[in-house]
């Protein structure tokens, strides 16, 4: 699931045209050969698209590689979608994206220009989005994908146009408590429509899935369930494609096959074979290479595919070449993630009862540090949210005071009644939820999460709280911590973000107040977190400098909690107040100060105005969608001048 | 998890003093004999408890009678909280509570004036809570349980008092994938302090198991995920004694017994083995009897303790008596779930795509006439939330228009996820959440949903309405069905209630509009739903009578879309607003209608005030609890008197 923020890759790029995969496609070669002179195509592009956005997931894109470009070429007809698929494919673990992508571009299913606007506005989404043609089902969220299958067979079967269903999953993604949900009726419905395909890469997120949360005797499991298990090597085309016909005379259940694949398959130092026992954390699951090492991987590849060129006596491969200039890069950013790790640790060496919990993303919530020092009192949980919730439940009734961590997208939904259930106890846990937020942006709605304060909302006693700088994570942390006596729900930035701001020397963290970073008579703008309170502070420098316009810009860390007295007096005679959400407009924190004002009575305020996400979040690059929405510090300032 | 809403019993009823348990606890007989005894008479008094509520779980109490009378009387020390206790033991089903409950009034370990106390205000919560004292953690909300059990072991162990944990499961619960999700990490955590007892009753809420998801071969599954597994008849004390101790001398697995059980054990026709096997649906799962059954069957309680006691050579039981007046039932309430079945039906008549899938509530839901008329249209999911959204999700993409049901707690939080996936698809579900609202109060908080408007609040796209009445029903799914292009969330009352206003002839249902109920210039009053609206009608009548007040309520089913131009108009000259949620203050309609007033700006408004929920909602009969949440029509009055 991991998701790392990572930065385009400069200098020359490489590329496979739709030409040369026509030429390969006419090829009179076996399907086998064809099939994987065809995926190693599809892994230059695939690394070209991933280095192109400066993010996606390189290691299980090449892992499955082959399974999907057999399938593509060898089981799916012309569309995939609609009444007139032959069959359909998706991928539930959905962050292979930019190999299935590729595949579909090497087959002209999609717009070959694509092929440069990966992660980008009105590009290819970081994870699956049904916009994009021939993409089945939106996913993203691990664990889904059986469910969402069972659901297609269902609709086909009853409107008498049975196809069959191919579904790939992660092997990490089995820890997914929904994923053994979905077996179970699967058989009892004999759906032999349906055959799962395990990428068993053998790595997750942060390293072995064998050292997170094994699998055990995966294939006893799956047997268990009713369902028709077989095993073969998922990198090797003729294995796989026997297995698979084997599969198909199954006629009376589900089948899966658990399909042993290689991460990073292709490139010699990306293939987690290579890497050292006693290295904890693979290196290519997500985030683009350096300039170096995509020379190194490219040169690998292209010298993989000539080589199969060359025993189908055909002519070399023609590349099509892109220079990149640098990318620019923040000069000085503030990165919450590893402030959170260093206040983690003071408090943990203070209080011994302090345990972490974590769902596969040690590296991604900034948990290294702490694990390093404290192992005994790390829970490595998978990815298992709700078991890990539940767990923490658990030691906090029993004396512990448990920190939970995931990405906001996965921590706010996925376990949302078990944190009810917890609160319910009136015990205390803290919720530390990262990746919040519409940036970034390349990953696409699963993961940008603007929706955790509405969703947590209803929470009682959870108190929802959002850092703006390194600084107030520390107090933050602090606060949940040792002042708060229930739970807390701690909302983190991921991105590295210029913040121009400094917080006050007289800022002490209270509960309902924030504080003011800009002075101004003119208007008020409230907001949260380092980048809508940045891009506030920057629309209020050029406001005051161009229109000599005076906005006020206040800090309110506080999501779900507001001193009115203290709203009151900060508004004073200001007659227009502004409101700036990174999260939807319902349930975010401009509506909780829309009833404190509207509490007031007969107030003198003549605007108020809330700003924030009103539809799905785009993906793209993080300026382009912040614009998009809407919300950058220009966009601040027209919106502002236009209610003048 | 099914909780239909029951009627005391009147008449005379009987229970056990705990003199008559202390005797029987003295009996010079064999642990077995006593444990036998002991559970015989906590029968008794778990039928005196349900009967007094009129409701509970009577199944699943009388199937796991046994096995919760021998941990008690064997395994557990004096007290089985904190670091006193010796062993931990907790339900993770939790609907057993009156039977645990009867356990530990019959050891003397609750006050025994509590026996008439359950589901009553500062009594016995109809599901666990810790506030009761020796409730280890809260249960009713299903598949939570090995997860809570693993944090406390782990908690324990890092604490240096390590002790077992013994957890009892239902057998519907297994299909949650939490519970498959929790199973993994034991095992390779090697946690041998865990003992999982499965109440293998084979009923769940709707009927067999086997009937609505079958478990298939449950020894193997459990095996395969690396469990010692050992399985016993569980209404056999001799054979689940000695299992038990078999399983104590594993001391590297956590370990699972399966306890084949018979549900409603010890009342003969209230045995699942005694329903003919073409009747569907399983009386006795929750909900109180009437009199004559509560006769028939106490009467085969008495003569089977008396048995006992005979065979003991001791004397007769000493019963203690109660009589009880007929309740005060509603004259003439408005039932919404029937309504709503007759809506879907009618439009399941016309529309041919639609389908409706349930999760082992298909009582509760409305939906036995659907499976009647359109078996091949219906989904049985069994206790799959997760699985059930995203198998709708599937069935939309493939242009089915699939309704999903479940309970508003369980829809809104379990699939909370799976719920925005599919509405980022843009496809069209609808969810119809019943039990919705504080009411019914005697389950407890794990079912009354109160944050369901907050929880989805933030999903793009979904609409969320909540009729009023039973001719708003049909309107609300006709909207749901043949409006909204979109998906909706039908939230619905389902206790049956007085409903003392009409909707005007005049009432169109328009998105973000409403209705005046009553006229009036003195205040105005937002609200929906059956309760609050008639409790605000009722508050407006006492209003105009005794103080010549004017109220004027208005009806407004929408729940997160309000047309601020309708809000002004009806609003006009009126300077005090008032909402009322049957929801937390916090994401509520009132927060919604909030948020409009202060967008208005300068508005002439002098009060706005939400009325609704503000903490965990009380346990309690429907009346004592809204009158402690301060909603019913005579706090409406204060209120506004206050406000005058």
């Amino acid at each position: 699931m991991g998701d790392q923020i990572g930065v385009a890759v400069s200098g020359t790029l490489y590329y496979v045209s739709l030409k040369e995969f026509e030429r390969i496609r006419a090829l009179p070669v076996s399907s086998i050969d064809k099939t994987a002179l065809f995926a190693a195509l599809c892994r230059i592009n695939t690394l070209y698209m991933i280095a192109c956005a400066g993010s996606g997931h390189i290691g299980s894109s090449f892992s499955s590689m082959d399974v999907m470009s057999w399938i593509q070429l060898n089981e799916i007809g012309a569309s995939s979608k609609g009444a007139a698929a032959s069959s359909l494919f998706f991928s539930s673990k959905g962050h292979d994206a930019p190999g299935y992508y590729s595949t579909l571009i090497g087959l002209g299913k999609l717009d070959f220009d694509l092929i440069h606007k990966l992660r980008r506005l009105g590009g290819l989404p970081g994870h699956p989005d049904v916009s994009t043609p021939n993409v089945v089902t939106n996913t993203g969220s691990l664990g889904m994908g059986i469910s969402k299958a069972k659901g297609m067979i269902f609709a086909n079967r009853l409107l008498k146009r049975p196809c069959p269903v191919y579904v790939l999953t992660g092997d990490g993604e089995l820890q997914e408590g929904q994923f053994w949900e979905s077996l179970i009726s699967a058989a009892n419905g004999k759906l032999h429509e349906l055959t799962v395909i395990i990428d068993h890469n053998k790595l997750q997120s942060d390293t072995l899935v064998s050292k997170v949360s094994d699998l055990g005797d995966l294939e006893s499991k799956l047997a268990a369930f009713g369902w028709h298990v077989s095993r073969c090597d998922g990198n090797n085309l003729e294995t796989f494609s026997q297995t698979l016909a084997v599969t198909k005379t199954i006629s009376n259940k589900p089948k899966v096959i658990i399909a042993d694949t290689i991460k990073g398959k292709g490139v010699s130092f990306m293939e987690h074979t290579a890497i050292d026992s006693d290295v904890e954390l693979y290196k290519f699951h997500s985030g683009a290479p350096n300039e170096e090492t995509y020379s190194k991987a490219v040169q690998e590849l292209i010298d993989a595919a000539n080589e199969r060129l060359k025993m189908a006596k055909s002519d070399l491969l023609m590349l099509e070449t892109v220079t990149r200039p640098s990318p620019l890069l923040p000069k000085d950013p503030q990165r919450l993630i590893p402030a959170y790790s260093d206040a983690l640790l003071a408090q943990a060496r203070k209080n011994s009862k302090i345990v972490a919990l974590d769902a596969d993303l040690i590296l991604d919530t900034g948990l290294i540090p702490f694990q390093k020092e404290f192992p005994e009192r790390f829970v490595e949980c998978g990815i298992a949210e709700q078991d890990m919730v539940s767990q923490a439940g658990g030691m906090a009734l029993q004396g512990l005071l448990p920190i939970v961590h995931s990405f906001a997208c996965f921590l706010s939904a996925r376990p949302n009644e078990q944190i009810f259930n917890n609160a319910s106890e009136r015990t205390k846990c803290i919720y530390v939820g990262s990746l919040a937020g519409v940036l970034p942006s390349g990953p696409g709605h699963s993961h940008q999460m603007v929706r955790d304060i509405s969703a947590l909302g209803g929470v009682t006693g959870l108190t929802m709280v959002e850092p703006s700088c390194v600084e107030e994570v520390t107090r933050v942390l602090d606060y949940a911590v040792n002042s708060n006596p229930l739970s807390t729900y701690i909302r983190l930035v991921s991105i590295p973000y210029e913040v121009p701001f400094e917080l006050p020397d007289v800022y002490q963290l209270a509960e309902g107040r924030g504080v003011a970073l800009t002075e101004g008579k003119d208007a008020i703008l409230f907001s949260y977190g380092p980048i809508m309170l940045s891009e506030a502070f920057k629309a209020a420098m050029k406001l005051k400098q161009d229109h000599d316009f005076g906005l006020k810009v206040v800090n309110l860390p506080w999501l779900n909690k507001i001193d009115s007295s203290w709203l009151i007096s900060e508004v004073g005679d200001i007659s227009k107040v502004y409101t700036l959400d990174n999260h939807f407009l319902k349930g975010g924190q401009g509506e909780m100060i829309g009833n404190a004002i509207a509490e007031q009575g007969a107030s003198k305020i003549t605007l108020f105005k809330r700003l924030g996400i009103e539809d799905i979040p785009a993906c793209g690059g993080n300026l382009e969608v912040l614009d998009f929405h809407g919300l950058d510090s220009r966009d601040i300032v027209n919106c502002v001048l236009g209610n003048m």
